[in-house]
């Protein structure tokens, strides 16, 4: 009874998958703030121009540098495990394989990218990247990243985790990063908020603007912005994942997969499994692929497709893709990475066209499937992973009642070590649950009247 | 150039290796307060009679139950990592690998006896272990093990850990287990102390109490105590470590090691690599085997060999071993897994015959170690793990002057990811070394004056 397999490193996927290329309706470009499309050069002072490049490529694969794969390899091939327990505890005939993104020294998905941002930004002639991290897992793995690459690092992270979340700022210093709570005094975005609001707790809205001000603002110019999700190179990066994931099916015998399911915050864990499924849906495999969203931030679910900045400050483009408003503040939830208004324009697009079925869940919900989960499979799962196998379980129980034998795959994509106290909160009956409801939605919306609406297909033939 | 190695699932160790019976001199027996060998049954009520049976077993080979062996697959084998990276940063010709054991579900190696034992518990009938932890590893690694396999798992945690890392706490407790504070109202030995010390701290010394008392007072006679090191079959339990560890360097083209290394409290993880390079080392093969100890807990290169207790309060029989003293307490160092003031029988009579070659390290060498493995390898490894780094830098760097091709292998034993606040304190440059002197040691073993002496041969022909 086969648990796991490994590929071989010389078996690792040597090129990357780029959905831009197949998605039936081209992808829409980001906007400026007089509504007309950014081109590559007016992104320069942000991001390097090779990652431009592949912001905007349609090249369907993309060569993964030699440099990039010698990183990866410290923990890539990840493995793809079948949860034979989890299926013996629920009973089920369905087959469950779930890809291990949590065995990366970072403890997530985010090194995949992580590494490859700062690796062409060191190819570029860049010194030094600046971010910004909510949680922290992000922020770590920039780190992480930095470090064995050899760049400066520096993470602008919320000021309420900065203070409830010490050890991932020891973490990032640990590989050698500077770690700065947010609002500070470093940036005139930051000044500003500290003046009017000196107590506030921060925002992954404050922190961008904070991290993109210090990038473009360095006198040296060679200090550039990483964004750890949403954008097309992010995603891109992910695909790796589901590369992988299905050479090893292949190679465990599973010709057919019926169910893919990932957790999105801003997509990027979701799009890395799934969009080389999702290759195969478009050439005509009847699959069914869940983004999983919380409830309380139900950006697929209730927040329409329309063009929206990606920070509270407007410091980014319009980007085109489901929203609840770039004001709106999701609840508390633990699944902090998943705390996000927006979502990635490939995945946002692929929903609208019917390639993606998305689906919302309670954090309670997701803690009792993680529960589950740790007792049969032994590992502790992200409380933004959760929302994956929540949907893993429930879709195992109907493949029960149907009597068929679904194969489902999902993303594990983090560990929860660095996570406890949502586990804790749950444990002792303190987690509470939040539906966001559409009036809500709609009033959160009002302040995108008069904002461009992209042009997509919206029949999708899946 | 290839960064690690997996082993197939159908490629791992089908048996454990028994040092035992290859050591020149016979293992002492552990004695009773009379100074009478302790006999199997005088155990049954601590222990299941088949460990007793691996306890003092002499086969050299011992078959690793296919139970126990399904729920190692779900990490094991464990990757086998070559250090390029640190290799290049030394500028040294050592060729560097590790085996890392931080890729289990519990962070560490301790599950590979927590499964073990728990699975002959359950054979034997038993429904519930109880354990002392001290900074929580093997707590976390039996309530996984136990979670796995459907035993309940009590655990008492020393106090003032369990204050200090709620998070521990909450580990086991996901995993189902039951974690209290130690001492505790509920154990006679802990109303004893309590009564007299209030406020105390608490020690492993009366955590081991508290534990074998509510295993042995269990009135339904299926409650068994449960120990993470020091004795014979735990260690054996870790020696699938090093059987992997010379298969993979096998399949990487390397022929002979000169240095293995590994980092030694109880001795259960330096065991688990080295004692299958021992038996090399018996049969004739030059290579330089060492623990490693902390200077302010120098267990192997400052304590006598000697029979002594396991646990202050003498619950345990007398163990042959190096020790500094039932009742010594050691400096309140960040690698809470090296603080104990015995070692193995095993490791402690290898050390005496010559096998082994201990050395101690202060604990800022250890974290200046570990962060610049962080730096390359990218691992942010445990406190614990760091005592082996340093060694192998030291090693490393005499290699380099040497112009020598040494190959090193050292235990990976543990990710550090729940005990970054030792990390943070030597940022902060808040870290003290503390180096045990002679005259200290001499007065902490006072109080064994009258206790038998072992007999083994100290004259090793290594």
């Amino acid at each position: 009874m086969q648990t796991k397999v490994f590929l071989k490193e010389s078996e690792i996927p040597k090129k990357w998958y780029n959905i831009a290329a197949d998605l039936p309706s081209p992808l829409q470009p980001p906007l400026g703030p007089d509504g007309k499309p950014v081109s590559p050069d007016m992104l320069a002072p942000v991001f390097p121009m090779n990652l431009i490049e592949q912001e905007v490529s349609q090249e369907r694969w993309i060569d993964i540098p030699e440099g990039v794969l010698e990183i990866l390899y410290r923990w890539r091939p990840s493995p793809l495990h079948r949860a034979h327990h989890l299926e013996k505890a629920l009973g089920t005939p369905a087959r469950i394989y779930y890809k291990n993104e949590s065995v990366s020294p970072a403890g997530s998905h985010k090194p995949n990218t992580a590494v490859a941002q700062a690796w062409y930004n060191k190819q570029f002639g860049i010194k030094k990247l600046a971010t910004e991290t909510g949680a922290g897992q992000w922020g770590s793995a920039l780190a992480f990243a930095c470090s064995l690459i050899g760049l400066e690092c520096k993470v602008f992270m919320v000021r309420i985790s900065f203070e409830q979340k010490p050890m991932r700022k020891v973490m990032m210093q640990t590989w050698g990063a500077t770690c700065i709570p947010s609002p500070s005094p470093e940036t005139k975005a930051g000044r500003d908020v500290l003046e009017k609001h000196p107590d506030t707790p921060g925002s992954l809205g404050i922190a961008i603007s904070e991290a993109v001000e210090a990038a473009v603002t360095d006198p040296t110019g060679q200090t550039r912005y990483s964004l750890g999700s949403v954008l097309n190179h992010v995603l891109l990066h992910q695909t790796i994942i589901g590369l992988e994931a299905k050479k090893q099916l292949k190679k465990i015998g599973e010709k057919k997969v019926d169910i893919v399911i990932g957790c999105a915050g801003g997509g990027s864990n979701f799009a890395g499994l799934s969009f080389p499924f999702a290759n195969d849906k478009i050439h005509g495999a009847a699959i069914d692929i869940i983004p999983v969203e919380p409830a309380s931030c139900p950006t697929l679910t209730k927040g329409p497709f329309i063009y929206d900045h990606g920070d509270i400050a407007k410091m980014t483009p319009l980007l085109p893709m489901h929203s609840l408003g770039h004001s709106f503040v999701p609840d508390s939830i633990h699944a902090g990475g998943l705390r996000y208004h927006g979502m990635a324009p490939l995945v946002s697009q692929g929903v609208v066209e019917g390639l993606f079925r998305p689906m919302a869940i309670q954090q309670n919900e997701c803690f009792r499937a993680a529960l589950l989960f740790a007792k049969t499979e032994g590992i502790i799962i992200a409380p933004e992973t959760s929302h994956a196998v929540a949907v893993v379980i429930r879709k195992a129980k109907e493949a029960k009642e149907e009597g068929k034998e679904k194969v489902i795959i999902f993303n594990l994509s983090g560990h929860g070590l660095m996570d406890l106290n949502g586990y804790d909160a749950f444990l002792h009956g303190r987690l509470v649950d939040h539906e966001l409801h559409q009036d809500e939605v709609d009033a959160a919306l009002c302040e995108l009247k008069g904002l461009p609406l992209p042009t997509v297909n919206r029949t999708g033939k899946w």
